[in-house]
């Protein structure tokens, strides 16, 4: 939709590219990029004539998926296209768009997903061994709509696509804060855009017990503050996940991250009970106890009702962070640990996993777990989830297991776009063999629920998440980051017809705190702030707890200030070519930030809630002024005062100092134009 | 939240108001008005260490509602409070903010919502027959919050508070676009926000069939197109509303309105079948056959198992727009007429009406429906719902009949929130007795389906609906349209606490149009805009089905343009008073309009959907420009020539015309100050 491409597309029309890694990226707003791209030249016209046909073996979910296609292109267009419903029933060979497979696709793991599209001037064609990499294309050409002045088309090509991993998930935390079921659908949605294939539910922890069960009722009954999924609701997103191609991987985190668990069901606590659900973020004591034998028939019917409820072949179960004091402190669990010869806590963990291993094994699945379920003697089946990084991997890769990555998919901690979009779960200098990298399945984002609501959820996810998609699905060569960037402001607005919340919820959190509709000197501010980073929120005296307000700028700031990365490319531009035109823009950046400092004072003084920010909305005016010296010092190319160095090395220092937990994202450009100053 | 309100109540200190009726307006955003206000002068300063408790036989619904209230408080506010859950179980009698309840309140239309609310300087009381009478204090007390430069606060008060009508309602229409559980759901919260107290739920019509029927199980599965609610979902919700003090009445239209009915069960129908669902509006041909005995064993069954599914007393029948046309074809039919000396179909409906009575009075339900199932006989325990007008309540309120009223609520009508405020279900000059009066129970606004979507729905609803909740909430007296549009402004805002999306989705719309994310300059010219009103839509050349996009800008553009508004307040005001600052304010509205038109056609040249509004931007702009010259004569104190008033009309005329279904709403202000230079 955006214009940009449209033209590059007419200049390099002659362009032919086969295999993205033997050229240039092709000039399309495709994320993930496909595997291979060939464009032609042609344009497919779109107009309210336009009608499609799915053929294969029956599957209503194609027909539904084709359905929601239609009506997102409808609903982008404004054309109103003469088909309701595609159903199996509907077939026809006179439609301009056919979309052709060859069976019904499992949700598994090892499913084909390729896809093969070929947009010509009359006709599209889309086809593809499964009816999962039908979904997979249909994205892809959903992304490929075009406009000009006086049509929408989608410009001719042939793709043919299939991803390099197989294993390409986002583990959304729904225990730290439920997430309602409009939240995980809208989310998977998001998933099936940018071809994310599983979703991590990670369905329990200290903080509550979010799944209903009914051999152990007391779990969700006393353990989730009546925030749970009910069974039919678990099954309900089952099929919605499943209708988009997308695997659900439960995760249950045992022994320890279970406090939850041990409210209604203390006997199964490693120290005497009673126990409360968590209200506070961080490692805690309650474990499992991992030698009574109820512990494990506890588990036993508990897993087997899992097991059941679902569907997909492996099963998480955590294994994480046991700090083993309540297993120290217990006379019971060292009695036994001397009794079997066991060295450590580490060992007894050993021997609890196996047990639930056996468990898993009875009722058919495999077991994921995090780095430290690892040890010798598992069966090569069980899918080692890192969150410590490649090495891990690698190194239970040499030994013949499979692993996922999440190390560097943190995304939680704020961090840019870019940084998780250049972590690969296979680095180039990778020294496994082929045989051993095919054991590296792929990765999972990882969105972690503590200073995360349904609110705020979305945008925690989105956009970032889509350049993580990108990593696991397109050839490992696809690293140019600014590509990504400009593809990721496009996809970012696709994803809003999804119904998610990562745009629009960012005013909407500032009108709250305001109190007022017109939110623009706010915004303006806030636009250049992004939360501290890492897991500094929980340290800088403020203490959150489950309850707390997540309402404040931090919860609305976007994690990456789009606004700072401009100024910082006009800033290295300049830098780099001393032109002027740059300098310019500089300057008109800065005198619109410094020329809203009146009205942001007057949003601020009417909004208590806001004060907590001021000293940084102080500091970085000034920085402002100074930026607008230091551009006037470098178009006279004339030189301050060696006391104007030093104040301004002052309020860098004041400029860096994060307020209400934000952090000003536009200092490290301005510091740089101060240093060209200098130099 | 707003400035001004604290301005005018320091203002106002010693303001004293016993009765609404007996003075001006308190000071305050409460909407709807309480039927007492007193103001004390006093403040309560909230911060971080504010607790409430809830006093009263235990009622875990209101503990979750109190600690809602405490959410969204601290959301407000960022405040840090220290309660997590408000339970039963944990009553204090220190707690800053009291709840104090004698009984549980029933979800029924004569249930007591009365309460009073006290807040002094160091405590707030709130204290109610019923808890549903306190859930509507915690509202009012939410909508009280106001601050200052440093702090948040409670204004000193004391509020008696309780409804004039106690059926007030939100008509919902699911089946025309179906809306999934979450759009019920906040507006299930939207409404207890407002103090409405009933959802009618229109589940049925031609377009769709949304309840799932264990004993007719076609119903959903052939009728719905997949999109219906299951049994669990309904409970679910009628729990949820239940929760909010809220009733639920579920409509089933018969006998006609009923073509989705017969998809699964064309022996249902008046003519042979086979039935599709109907994808175009209008009335339509297809109606129950009133003769077969199958009908009614069919509807027996059907109002068994709907009666069991829904708890409250009353269900809707519909009973509205039976055209005749399949009864008239219909020999056996017309042989019945014959037969049983019915003199036309009016008669035969009445028939009709009758059996179906019985089956609702067998399964312990009241009926209410649509004027035309008004006749002499019934019980008068039967409610008549009226989309004709007061004169029709009225006349069955002289023969001892009940009504509500919805003629002068269909909120799909466009029309702005004054219109829907000034219609009183019972007039100043109503000529009833007082026991007469007492039949007429209150209204309900009506939000009809057709051009709604799950994305467009909220912001139809609101914030009008609220002008229509204040209307029958607060005394007959309260009818201050400038105090409804300010207040309004505000607990618009408010609204968007509850998920609602009126205000966020308005740019998410502008922004899919354009697929840019700025969409400052298309925003400007469609806040001038409004839709084309009653149902003008259907007659501009485009046909609109249930699958049509409803996406367009006359989707997007709001309900009433506030932008006008404000125009149309600055015209009024120039001609009453003739001050220049008014003109000048004028001028530069215009002026930033007319410079916005180079970015709006560059918008529009991008974006292939957005032709359509072409033609009145470009009527916009001249009309925009004869404005300024206006202006500039009206200052100026000269004349322009006879040609200038001949142009100018042309183009009064061209800027009238709607384009896009969308109409230029401040062509009236503009014309009346072209009329004020010519007087």
């Amino acid at each position: 939709m955006k214009q940009i491409p449209i033209i590059r597309i007419i200049a390099g029309i002659l362009l032919i590219i086969t295999g993205i890694c033997a050229g240039e990226l092709p000039p399309l707003n495709l994320m993930p990029v496909p595997a291979e791209v060939t464009l032609t030249g042609d344009r497919y016209l779109l107009d309210a004539k336009f009608t499609l046909t799915v053929q294969g073996p029956p599957s209503s979910r194609l027909g539904r998926y084709a359905t929601r296609f239609l009506r997102r292109l409808s609903g982008r267009t404004g054309l109103f296209f003469p088909q309701d419903f595609i159903t199996p029933a509907k077939v026809s060979d006179s439609a301009q768009f056919i979309i052709k497979y060859e069976r019904l696709g499992q949700i598994i793991l090892t499913e084909d997903e390729s896809y093969r599209l070929t947009v010509g001037k009359d006709k599209i064609e889309l086809l593809a061994p499964t009816d999962v990499g039908a979904m997979r294309g249909l994205e892809t050409l959903l992304q490929l709509l075009a406009a000009d002045a006086g049509s929408y088309f989608f410009p001719g090509c042939k793709i043919k696509d299939a991803p390099r991993f197989p294993w390409r998930g986002l583990l959304i935390d729904v225990s730290r804060h439920f997430e309602p079921v409009e939240v995980i659908k809208r989310n998977l949605d998001g998933m099936a855009a940018v071809k994310l294939n599983v979703l991590h539910w990670h369905l329990s922890d200290d903080q509550g017990f979010r799944v209903e069960s009914k051999v152990w009722p007391k779990l969700h009954a006393l353990g989730s503050d009546d925030m749970f999924y009910t069974q039919v609701q678990i099954r309900e997103i089952i099929e919605y996940a499943a209708e988009r191609g997308i695997r659900i991987v439960p995760e249950f985190d045992v022994p320890a991250h279970a406090t939850s668990w041990l409210v209604g069901y203390p006997e199964l606590a490693s120290a005497p009970g009673s126990y409360a659900i968590e209200r506070y973020w961080g490692i805690k004591d309650p474990t499992m106890n991992p030698v009574r034998e109820f512990t494990y028939e506890f588990l036993d019917k508990f897993f087997q009702e899992m097991a059941m409820l679902f569907p997909d072949e492996y099963l998480h179960i955590g294994g994480d962070e046991n700090n083993g004091r309540h297993w120290n402190a217990n006379q019971e669990i060292q009695a036994f640990l001397k009794a079997k010869k066991l060295k450590d806590n580490h060992e007894l963990q050993r021997y609890f996993n196996q047990q639930v291993l056996k468990i898993l094994t009875k009722y058919g699945k495999k077991m994921i777990g995090w780095d430290e379920i690892f040890q010798p003697g598992l069966p090569q089946n069980i899918v080692i989830h890192s969150w410590r990084g490649y090495n891990f991997l690698a190194e239970a890769a040499q030994k013949g297991y499979m692993g996922i990555l999440s190390n560097g998919y943190y995304i939680d901690l704020i961090q840019p776009a870019e940084y998780h979009y250049l972590v690969d779960p296979i680095p180039a200098d990778s020294k496994l063999t082929d045989a051993q990298k095919k054991l590296i399945l792929g990765g999972e984002a990882a969105s972690w629920g503590e200073i995360v609501t349904n609110e705020t959820i979305d945008s925690r996810i989105w956009p970032r998440t889509a350049a993580i998609a990108e990593r696991l699905w397109s050839p490992a060569c696809v690293r140019d980051v600014e590509s990504m960037y400009d593809r990721l402001e496009t996809i970012s607005l696709q994803l809003e017809e999804l119904e998610l919340t990562h745009i629009k919820n960012y005013e909407m959190m500032l009108r709250r705190l305001t109190g007022r509709e017109d939110v623009t000197a706010l915004r303006s501010f806030v636009d250049l702030v992004e939360p501290v980073k890492q897991y500094d929120r929980h340290f800088q005296g403020v203490t959150y707890t489950s309850y707390s307000p997540y309402t404040r700028i931090v919860d609305a700031a976007r994690p990456e200030s789009m606004t700072a990365r401009k100024l910082r490319h006009l800033v290295e531009g300049y830098c780099r070519t001393d032109n002027r035109l740059e300098l310019d823009r500089i300057q008109q950046m800065l005198t619109i930030w410094h020329d809203n400092y009146p009205p942001l004072q007057s949003v601020i003084a009417s909004a208590p809630v806001l004060k907590e920010i001021e000293p940084l909305t102080l500091a970085a005016d000034e920085l402002f002024q100074y930026g607008i010296e230091t551009v006037e010092y470098l178009k006279t190319e004339t030189q301050p005062s060696a006391k104007w160095y030093e104040d301004v090395a002052e309020i860098l220092r004041r400029a860096k100092q994060p307020a209400g937990q934000v952090e000003l994202a536009v200092v490290a450009p301005l510091e740089q134009l101060i240093q060209k100053l200098r130099d």
